[in-house]
């Protein structure tokens, strides 16, 4: 195999964008292999668009039409799993768009049966970890340069949505068409990002909005606290009601202290010794004189990094990393284990709300379909989920 | 009277700050009258330093001695309440330091006495409130300029405290000798700011973490959600274990978004048509042009104001507050009443992590209290409180 012809299921905004990517060459090592959508209109759209590119109404033909090595999978979220699973189960490699599925229950059958095909690479588009910025935080993070973690607190309200965006389609913004809001469309990378960084909470506690600031049934206000088990807290706000939106995020560590201002802009501040050590060797007299005259001296340096902002971008390196997985064995940026730690995070956050207290993570899958599948039978527009 | 003759119990690091500020004239309207501390050796320093101004061992006898018109109670935080109730019930008027109390219990028996009295005045230490940064802030919230209120976010980590610190006394940073960590000693201030400017919340969540950082019995360490019972959420942090402290405020309504940094910065964006209205009034057409272009155009106004940083200042002004509240009958800057309000938050703090749940303001007093009292019991070391 030289290139991998990649088929792409789904031609809503995502996937018709991936093929265009594809087709026009600018994803190194892929070319298109075929599309799949439900349509006629899209089929339409794909004769015109990609001519001579075979084109199928259903994705099982796709994936047995050995056109294709691998598959791009841009439907609605629910699909995402059971579309990924018989792609594996036909030995066919899988990129599967954020978010991984709606509830862990289906994210959990997705992985178990990549486990058991080693072979098959199947990888989640979290595209933002190519992000160089993301990239050097976490560097910073896993050198242990500013200590152990002992607070992160993430505010990133950039995600406007007005009543319109919501009115596009009528899936949007339903428990049965969508299964949720900001949580499971808008802040996936951010939640990811957030762990892959910073590691996975213990217990999560929300106060999560419905319908506040928009009419819809999902969410579109989050706040959440994380415990992560060793003493260490964290923060997630996120929103699509403010239109003058705040991307700000900080990882306070023993050693020092990172913030990213706009994901743009890193600051790193250095201890020259650890806050701890600080703490425990100052004398009485120096506590008192340092309160006497409100002075510490010099001690830390500061780093200030400016990147290029990168939201939105950085697809065409993801779908490069996948196909390097497959044709060199590279290790995947985002390999599909990792994709149920963001699942994991907006349900114990959706969770959290439904229940009124804090959740323990993993949450309890049954416990969080049940009351998923509560919210979608009062829609009455949707089957439940399994 | 031309001048208030004022009292001061208690000579600590604060109240021997003010018994100079006022013996030095630095407080308008006001004149030392009389010393009170129960230790012989600030009877010494007192003679020495005060020459000629009468000093009592017991309180009452101050109160008694018509030496003084008013007192301002700089004692150990458990005994504010009962204090200031005997010089009340002695038709003295009272500034209290800051915090009003420990519990609600007591501060409200302390307000009923006071209300039954009205022409005594009775009014916390707030200082703070004398800030013209947050007085501005204020200002523009009830000015209505940034419309209601959706989210409120401060992050106060600025005060730092080495383990020395807390070892500097035997009570500090104890259960029964001061009766909490930085919700009662150091964050107090912004804890009365935030519901000055901000309203208080309907339900708190805490995740409090005690001793976390530092050998001590006490909080070192408080994340809060406040849920203000109208759809608006919030947001509260502090610690004493960050030596690069953060101070960031930000406050979002409907028609804009005020952020303070370091408590010396104002910015403010002020939207020229409501986000409520944006978001009504965009078409689907101009929805997905905003997408396609991710361009809003110019929807705001910016304005930035520079404070000098005043944290820790600003007790003369707030001492000439309270002598004119005497002389002209002013408006007390933080009358007792508004006291109760920074007790109450702390207290619903505390007890959200006790009891591992969130909890409904008014906190339940009777149960704070027993929690409490639970607590200074495995100290072992000092009286439970009634």
């Amino acid at each position: 195999m030289v290139q991998v012809k990649v088929g792409i299921i789904g031609l809503g905004a995502q996937g018709s964008a991936y093929a265009e990517f594809i087709s026009a060459g600018k994803v190194k090592n892929m070319a298109l292999g075929a599309l799949c959508a439900t349509s006629a209109t899209k089929k339409e759209m794909a004769a015109e668009k990609f001519p001579g590119v075979p084109f199928y109404q259903d994705y099982t033909e796709l994936l047995e039409s050995g056109n294709i090595d691998a598959v791009i999978i841009c439907t609605p979220h629910y699909l995402h799993p059971e579309m990924g699973i018989e792609a594996i189960k036909r030995d066919v490699h899988v990129l599967i768009e954020k978010p991984a599925g709606i509830y862990t229950k289906q994210v959990k059958e997705l992985n178990e049966i990549a486990a058991a095909k080693p072979e098959i690479k199947v990888g989640i588009l979290f595209n933002q970890r190519t992000n160089p910025l993301y990239q050097k935080v976490k560097e910073i993070i896993d050198n242990g340069e500013i200590g152990g973690i002992r607070r992160t607190n993430w505010m990133i309200t950039t995600s406007w949505r007005p009543q319109g965006y919501y009115e596009q389609n009528e899936w949007r913004a339903t428990w049965g068409g969508e299964g949720g809001g900001i949580l499971v469309n808008q802040a996936p990378h951010q939640l990811d990002l957030f762990q892959w960084i910073c590691g996975m909470p213990k217990k999560v506690y929300s106060n999560v909005k419905f319908g506040y600031q928009r009419n819809i049934a999902v969410e579109d206000d989050v706040t959440a606290v994380f415990d992560y088990g060793n003493g260490a807290t964290g923060v997630f706000i996120a929103c699509t009601h403010d239109v003058m939106g705040t991307d700000r995020f900080e990882i306070l560590g023993d050693k020092g202290k990172i913030v990213v201002d706009d994901s743009k802009k890193v600051t790193i501040k250095r201890l020259y010794k650890s806050e701890s050590e600080m703490s425990a060797s100052l004398t009485q007299e120096e506590v008192a004189n340092i309160f006497k005259h409100g002075y510490l001296g010099d001690i830390y340096k500061e780093e200030v990094l400016e990147f290029n902002s990168v939201w939105g971008g950085q697809h065409t390196a993801a779908m490069e990393n996948f196909a390097s997985s497959i044709l060199e064995d590279t290790p995947l940026l985002a390999p599909c284990n990792d994709g149920i730690n963001q699942v994991e995070l907006a349900n114990a956050m959706h969770l959290s709300t439904w229940l009124g207290k804090e959740v323990e993570l993993p949450v309890d899958e049954e416990l969080f379909l049940a009351e998923l599948n509560k919210r979608i039978s009062e829609e009455n527009k949707y089957p439940i989920k399994k």
